[in-house]
């Protein structure tokens, strides 16, 4: 059971545990300066696979196992597994499904999935319907521009305010009991839509479903942004993560200028890798904060995150027909004691 | 809180009440055996809109609209908009939500997403996350044609084990309190395999795990197929409905000869409208159960209905890259007293 703030966050009465984290990247993730803290780190793009949308199949899987193995727990005893992924059809998430053999939930939040999947979670066990649900997301750069951009091999020119999606997968085994990390709040985003049509510009569009989602969050709960350690957005990049800031401001006076940060910032070195505006793709948010902030926050130099993941609700098809761009943002708060 | 019945099925303490639909429908559907029961139905595929994209959004957005007026409930008064679709990255759903503007739990599991959306509002409802929820999907034959196959246009030829996707829209309101059936047990499914490669039979790709997900409800519950009035499929068609009974048989001994249909063959008139082996697409299971069926439980002609929605999750992608088609089925067990 939960307490539900205001008209769209919840307080589980039993703030379920984060008891394992599972993050794997490509080697390009890897250089990046958070990327001694995922678990494995592939030396090839293609992970051993044939294609660019296998890689990204075997790299959720492993990201799956990994974090199930760390705490000794088999397939056989999760109840749920929810995934979600950027591919069509979220190819990724029901191929992976098919080999962890879990009852399997769907889920479709495109970069906002990491927190989606968090709160699903929360809910199923706050709610006594599971003890242990996996949740993962991925995101793969080569099946990712070919499906939603162009192919690399165009070597189509990138624009200042285009990001880098990033290679990996992460998943989380959220549980009844355990140690760990606690979900202590979540706000599900309702569809924002500013009139962004440019799918090269998506921080701008996924800034506002972010603000007004943290601004939810704030006047929900009564917490401020001063309650967190960090606050970090999902893969706004660095004109999203300005543009935030200023409609925090604009919207609910409330000023991120101290603790809060994006994850498409936080894992490339903008200044040495050259991906532009930033990072983008669900596996940004999943690996900065399942893989570096979780184990920030295992040894005691985190407490109180804040995890706000962005999702661009885009096809390709809807951009060729001139439809704006619609976005959602899921904020999840995440503390120890 | 629930029972879990053995490993896939849970019984809610609460079982919620579907307290209002919404069904709307394209012309040729219109014209089927269960037409008459759908509460709209387009005189023209493209609903008005500009695209056949944007005519499947109009549909869904009219079908929520309508579950939601018939029992004077406005969209600030739900809790959670559930809704998942065809359409790569079910694009339909996403707008769908803008219009609506409830927080929105995007889903995914193609033509079982009828299921999946009650199955997860259960959970929801019953765990006491969630007063009210309203659960959508939606497919269009001109939209999923060209996205899935060819452009109508091309003239294709179709396999005698070809299907039509069915075009329309259904939602259903799930309510922790009020009158009209209620969600007893569902039954989870996990990702089958059969080694189907043919998108063009995809009856037969989800029959098994229709069969699959059967044969664990009847062994979870205890309850075998003479407990309902009536068992429906969701779109196996009319080859994907025999290879069910036969395989419910010798994987289970459950005999689905007396009380088994499938709402891909119940949708349209095989024999009158050419369409092969039957429906498919989201909408079949949806209009059928959400219009015709859920109209003879109120009207008291059905007491008790177990609809196991299947689905393919293939991508075009995965096709063209030879790999399997992986399918899924969620079964829910709707009662009136």
């Amino acid at each position: 059971m939960a307490t539900k703030l205001g008209k769209q966050t919840y307080k589980p009465d039993n703030p379920p545990y984060i008891i394992s984290t599972g993050t794997v990247a490509g080697p390009f993730e890897g250089q990046g300066p958070v990327g001694k803290y995922f678990d494995h780190v592939y030396t090839d793009t293609l992970a051993g696979e044939r294609s660019f949308e296998n890689a990204e199949k075997e790299m959720m899987t492993n990201a799956c196992f990994t974090c199930l193995n760390k705490v000794n727990i088999t397939p056989q005893e999760v109840d749920f597994f929810l995934a979600g992924d950027l591919l069509n059809q979220t190819i990724t998430s029901g191929f992976s499904a098919l080999e962890l053999a879990v009852p399997y939930l769907g889920i479709y939040g495109a970069c906002s999935t990491s927190a989606l999947g968090l709160a699903i979670s929360t809910m199923l066990v706050d709610g006594d319907y599971a003890r242990l649900v996996l949740a993962a997301t991925s995101s793969h750069n080569s099946s990712a521009e070919r499906q939603f951009r162009f192919p690399t091999e165009y070597g189509a020119h990138r624009k200042p305010t285009t990001q880098w999606t990033v290679t990996g997968a992460g998943a989380a085994l959220v549980a009844k009991e355990g140690t760990g990390p606690r979900i202590t709040y979540f706000t599900i985003g309702k569809v924002t839509d500013m009139g962004i049509k440019d799918a090269n510009n998506l921080g701008a569009a996924m800034a506002p479903a972010a603000a007004a989602t943290m601004v939810q969050h704030f006047a929900d709960t009564g917490n401020g942004p001063e309650y967190y350690d960090l606050i970090v957005t999902g893969d706004l990049g660095k004109f999203g993560h300005e543009l935030a800031i200023k409609t925090c401001i604009t919207r609910g006076g409330f000023d991120l200028t101290k603790n809060y940060s994006d994850c498409g910032i936080m894992i490339y070195d903008l200044e040495k890798q050259d991906v532009h505006a930033g990072a983008s793709g669900c596996a940004s948010s999943a690996l900065v904060t399942y893989g570096y902030l979780y184990r920030q926050m295992l040894a005691g130099k985190l407490k109180k995150l804040l995890l706000v993941a962005t999702g661009a609700l885009h096809s390709q098809c809807s951009v060729q027909q001139g439809s704006n761009i619609p976005t959602i943002a899921h904020a999840v708060s995440i503390e120890v004691e």
